[in-house]
């Protein structure tokens, strides 16, 4: 399925005719089902922390799950390397010719670069962005945000549908609280404000804590997905 | 021109039809031009520090020019309330309806809110976005960009649009830079791949480090460009 370690497969995606975005996500979604195999959207500004997060929640997955990522940016193949050394996963980099987000054509166009039989969970990082993502379902069975805290906690105030449908919110670099003003009690009622079932899960991607607990709530998900198959 | 300082007006922006925003952007630019007004583009992710990072900068020339600032977001006024107590600059805020940056003709609907013959220079401040506000010319007459330290150093190799159009690019929160692993040097030469022109300055908002340098810079600019009228 994939080659050698150091090589990391770069796809062009094409832009698509999102003539009905919402309907071609709900029907990718229904494949995903029928094939058993979990989508996860993940979401955050540039530089929240996306790519090291993952690699800390794949190295906890990696021998229950068999997993591959689809790392979407505009440009350069950094983030794709990035995961593929330093969790072995199965990577490929999506390039979206300068676009700000993904649809679910564009989503599809990245999973027929995979053997979707050889899945249980794909996860998609999304490009960095806070608006434009949020607008176009891309057939995801969850979306998953990242704030971090240098971010500040008036995020939700401002770009109200990011946090609204999200399933789950990571608050990420919470080691470096005491050195910003970021209010964490503040922040969880402006999410709350925004979507009351989100799930808020403070992290630290850099020393892995409180990952763990993001990473069985994957899993638990990956599996009630399966069975319900 | 601006009532309570409690009171911060917010301006419902159109969604405009961008036939041609490049020739709109260049006629409003030659208006500013005619008018002695200087036209501030102010971009970056959320939460890389453009308000605090204002709030200092304003603070040193607003008794030497006459300045106006349009914060523009998707929801919410808090920018604008911040800058207004902070500084006592009139402020507007401009409201997106969730849309993803600011082309021409919707900086010109927030302009039409100001008294142009009262003002030396106009700072706006564009969505928190990395993408879309690069791709749209505002008709300003010079773009500045920040990077904070916490979203890394290779931020210029995924977003190069951005980086590519700013004529300075500011890096923000020097003071954490000893808690991230972020490499200044490696960042500006990442950032002069991208635009080898363009002014790089690190500050710190907080404290203001830096910023008199920044803000040296844009009074030499504006009265450059009310002197060539």
């Amino acid at each position: 399925m994939f080659g050698d370690m150091d090589e990391v497969r770069i796809i062009e995606i094409k832009k698509s005719v999102f003539e009905n975005n919402d309907k071609d996500a709900d029907r990718l979604r229904s494949e995903l089902k029928e094939r058993g195999v979990f989508l996860l959207n993940l979401m955050s500004s540039p530089g929240s922390g996306k790519t090291t997060t993952l690699i800390s929640a794949l190295n906890m997955l990696k021998d229950r799950l068999r997993i591959a990522v689809m790392e979407a940016d505009i440009d350069s193949d950094v983030d794709a390397r990035k995961i593929k050394s330093a969790t072995g996963i199965g990577t490929v980099q999506l390039h979206t010719g300068g676009m700000c987000h993904l649809d679910a054509e564009m989503t599809r166009q990245g999973l027929e670069s995979l053997d979707l039989r050889e899945t249980d969970l794909v996860i998609l990082e999304n490009v960095g962005n806070l608006v434009c993502p949020a607008e176009f379902d891309t057939g995801s069975c969850c979306n998953v945000m990242i704030l971090s805290v240098p971010e500040g906690h008036d995020k939700p105030l401002k770009y109200p549908l990011m946090f609204s449908i999200c399933d789950v919110v990571l608050i990420n670099k919470i080691d470096v609280a005491p050195y910003f003003d970021f209010n964490m009690d503040e922040c969880i009622a402006n999410i709350r404000m925004r979507n009351p079932g989100a799930k808020v899960m403070p992290v630290c991607a850099k020393t892995g804590e409180g990952v763990g607990a993001f990473a069985d709530w994957l899993l638990t998900e990956v599996r009630r997905w399966k069975n319900n198959n």
